[in-house]
């Protein structure tokens, strides 16, 4: 078969996906475009995983019940959290921004399946966690599909994992990974938020890397 | 800030990029044109992570000796991994190539360093896989960013993360996410290896998803 051949003006726009990915928190109320999200998880299923196994569980959350009952544990492990904090620390930690849950007007639970079928256990014996990281790769198809369409996506982890697999009342076989909200953002950056927010900048990535 | 307005034509590109990505095991073995490793490492750097804690640890694997102890150790942990199957699922197991280790001018170990400065803890005090899932995230960006370039990338996980980190002598401080081959690859292809070979073929993407 004849692969695509990408051209360098695609590479740049890649990079300029990459570079304006962001982790939205400010969103706008309005609905998505109707289908929208079905082309989105269409996208992440076409992420790797391992053994083919592809243990992502896509959970749309519309009940306005489950929705606040999720906001509100949110805020109360978010307080938690924030004790940790002392000072000045404690006070920028209080200024930021952690969520978009009230306004993104899409709120997805992502779980993978521990026990899939699919697969039949190969390349996880020695590294179950792989069937986890395979669905935080379609976790990042999905973010970067949505970018590309102007949607921002938010991942909430400021939680008991736990309470959210029992509010959203989920399989026992099921593991929570994350809690996307989606949403048209209210605004565009390049730079993290954590980092315009004086939180944490980005480090030389060159301190990152080693050679053996 | 202005954010760039990707085009439709963009987007069906980088649809190619996630239906033709591939885990990749049958390598040329030339070499990578100079830079390109720092020019991929550039782009994962690019990726989400919790806090902006920027967990990733890259280890370039050159020494020919520690390369041949991995590819040893792989070799032996695939051999039981292959016990556990019967018959002719084994018959079928046996047939598939996992790796191209011997072959792939690229060895990259990628850890996550479980207690990093960056970030305060942010993000993570209730889920602290969340480090490990940035690195994931780290990982895809670099895969994504290797194939739009003509790059091949293989994930090996058939091993024990401790010999891999005492092979490579690494800081206790650092666990173990994935090993991967990169180089030119053999061949391209749209359709997963595992699903061509009959191991696993994709899931009606409509059976991941759910309502609450």
């Amino acid at each position: 078969m004849i692969a695509p051949d990408f051209t360098s003006a695609f590479l740049e726009q890649l990079d300029d996906l990459l570079i304006w990915r962001r982790d939205v928190r400010h969103f706008d109320t309005r609905a998505l475009d109707e289908g929208l999200v079905d082309t989105l998880l269409d996208r992440a299923s076409l992420a790797p995983s391992v053994g083919n196994s592809q243990p992502w569980r896509f959970v749309r959350v519309i009940s306005p019940e489950r929705r606040a009952a999720i906001t509100a544990h949110v805020e109360a492990e978010n307080a938690c959290a924030a004790a940790l904090y002392c000072d000045e620390t404690r006070a920028s930690y209080d200024a930021l921004k952690l969520h978009g849950l009230e306004q993104a007007p899409e709120h997805i639970a992502v779980f993978c399946d521990t026990a899939p079928h699919e697969g039949y256990g190969l390349g996880r014996q020695t590294m179950p966690e792989t069937l986890a990281y395979s669905v935080v790769l379609a976790v990042h198809t999905l973010w970067l599909a949505a970018r590309a369409r102007g949607v921002g996506l938010g991942w909430v982890s400021i939680l008991n994992p736990i309470a959210i697999a029992q509010i959203l009342d989920i399989p026992r076989q099921w593991t929570f990974i994350g809690y996307l909200c989606i949403g048209y953002p209210l605004n565009a950056n390049d730079v993290p938020e954590l980092e315009r927010t004086g939180w944490q900048a980005r480090i030389d990535p060159m301190k990152t890397r080693f050679t053996r």
